[in-house]
């Protein structure tokens, strides 16, 4: 196996398959990223299990080849020798048992590579049920919903986003049980029959940060226990989660009875300050008291330790009954990070009753859902 | 004890006393910041027993006194608290049993505050010995040898850094007993009489960040155990070490067998891809190679588990005998971190004598000493 290639070409492509690998793994070949040379291009491989990512490099002025082959190299330090050669090419061969030499200008490194043979195959997932979505749409569902993931394994199903695919919609909706956040978006050209599809919270988010801030057709091919993201000349595999998401939608209170206006901004602050000393203290819990007829939002917490604060939160609009509920700020604080207008309702019922947390404009569909703390 | 005062203005003097404030202490008023108010001045103090600071706000129309008093607040969060306050400015008011409440806009904190009193005293250094230096030139002196002293505590005099101050110059030496930096810079204005001081290196490198890029004028004090930093309104005290500092002037060889030009960037670049390995593997070690017949410069490293790398270093100029010398690639990468110049020339004896780098230009009086590592 040889090959010379642009050097940046190379650092870009690996810079993406290197998301897969984690240098935690149990598996040692995991560790390593897989070099697959045919005459026609370069394949780089890397994997954690749970995602699998694959890019092609298409053989150009930029990648020469001059004998197929296939190695397993140690990912982290290939990445970090290739970063620093001191060339714009740089030369690869692999040598006697599988000795991998790199040459670039006066720099010449010998690095012991791993059998390619056994490295894990990715799963066949045939495309006969795919559909294609923008990037920009994916990435701002999976940037709304998946923080509401749980990131305790007692149960597998909630660590993942419950996405539904229909033929002019995509919806998500993530929850860890104490809070809930569902969004849907419309599609231009979704898939013909349904689609269910469980994914995990980890491989979304560096899913987003691939598609990061351009805007790639994706073509989504769902398989039986993975999903096949192809974006450009890459392939990223996601595990599927299995099992029956719950059924969130009869969670989502529809009615209220006090109803509150916020400014995002000024609503954060708040929280942020009123966070201060709750995070400080055992229960990280905030008070806050809408006081209708006075026409006042007061949001406080307290550390036993360290002190209290209160503060008078303005708003927009206050109506219904006198309510005093207390949270986990950091829930609201991840629902207003999240939120797409400037400007949110919150609408309540009882102080032990959830709460939702909408855009102003209510042509966006978009619930968040908190869970209040007994705290009497 | 009560006042109102600029919130710009407080956070920049509070940033400053934080430094000297560790979460780590074993003292629990230490983690705190003490306020003490008189009609004329606030002063702000820090101090974790190595490192004191202490800033004076003088009253202004940006701060108003109502009533003097003192005050020790939990540093970390009365700091972060003031940083999220919503207005330009706060009051700030001790009630009764200590508890000190604090108002800006519609945010009212209150927080549990300790007595004053039993706040360490800050030594007094009389100012009859002072002198005053370039905060430019202390800056520069401080970067280019603090980083060689010892970190472990086995020789505490080898922890801090040697400076001598005499009329015309200050003069600094640290070295770990592998390596060494020694370095002088002329002044303008020092003390009549030598003075010497050994100077904790992590004090120095508070003092460096604090002088950051300005060219503030430093009044240097030195007491007994003790010396001041008097900086515009900081007073930053800082523990000397006890001991006598060995008498590193006999270690800088002064005659050389080889000597090797080398461009800064070209050597560095070389020397970050050898030690890519030798940080892998178990022995952190380069070999360099100098033949003068041939006239090449090979550098070279390994890591058994991963493999090994060989370059050939273009240099400038090279001369003398030929040489073999193992060293530890960290130092050198140090030590041309800390070179002032584009060009350095390296100037060895034998495999296991100390070698130096120096500037290219003989005019700059900067010496680093490197010990080789025994291989054979």
């Amino acid at each position: 196996m040889k090959f010379s290639v642009n050097r940046n070409l190379f650092i870009d492509n690996l810079n993406n398959v290197m998301r897969a690998i984690s240098s935690r793994t149990t598996i040692p070949i995991l560790s390593g990223i897989k070099l697959n040379l045919t005459e026609n291009e370069l394949l780089l491989t890397g994997s954690d299990t749970d995602i699998s990512i694959e890019v092609r490099i298409p053989t150009s002025e930029d990648l020469t080849v001059e004998s197929p082959g296939a190695i397993v190299l140690p990912a982290r330090f290939f990445s970090e020798i290739i970063k620093k050669l001191p060339g714009k090419e740089f030369s690869l061969e692999v040598k006697e048992s599988m000795q991998t030499q790199i040459i670039s200008e006066n720099s010449e490194f010998t690095i012991n590579g791993l059998d390619a043979n056994n490295y894990p195959r990715l799963p066949e997932i045939a495309d006969e049920s795919a559909f294609v979505i923008l990037g920009k749409t994916f990435r701002e569902i999976i940037t709304e919903t998946q923080f509401a993931v749980a990131t305790q394994e007692s149960r597998q199903v909630l660590t993942g986003v419950h996405f539904t695919f229909s033929p002019e919609q995509i919806s998500a909706v993530a929850t860890d049980s104490h809070r809930l956040s569902s969004r849907a978006l419309s599609l231009t050209a979704g898939p013909q029959t349904e689609t269910d599809l469980i994914i995990p919270g980890k491989s979304l988010l560096e899913l987003a940060r691939i598609i990061g801030e351009t805007d790639p057709e994706i073509k989504v091919c769902p398989g039986d226990s993975q999903v096949l993201f192809e974006i450009g000349n890459m392939l990223f595999y996601s595990r599927l989660l299995e099992g029956s998401y719950p059924d969130t939608d009869r969670l989502i209170p529809t009615e209220s009875t006090t109803s509150a206006e916020f400014d995002l901004a000024e609503l954060s602050s708040a929280l942020d300050r009123a966070s201060l000393l709750t995070h400080a203290g055992r229960n990280n819990v905030v008070d806050l008291t809408l006081d209708t007829e006075k026409q006042t939002v007061t949001l406080s917490g307290e550390s036993a330790e360290i002190g209290n604060v209160e503060e008078e939160v303005s708003f927009k609009q206050l109506s219904g009954q006198n309510l005093k509920i207390s949270f986990n700020p950091d829930y609201l604080r991840d629902a207003l990070r999240a939120s797409v207008t400037d400007s949110v309702v919150t609408e309540f019922t009882q102080p032990l009753r959830p709460f939702t947390v909408n855009p102003a404009d209510n042509t966006i569909n978009f619930v968040q859902l908190i869970t209040p703390v007994r705290t009497f």
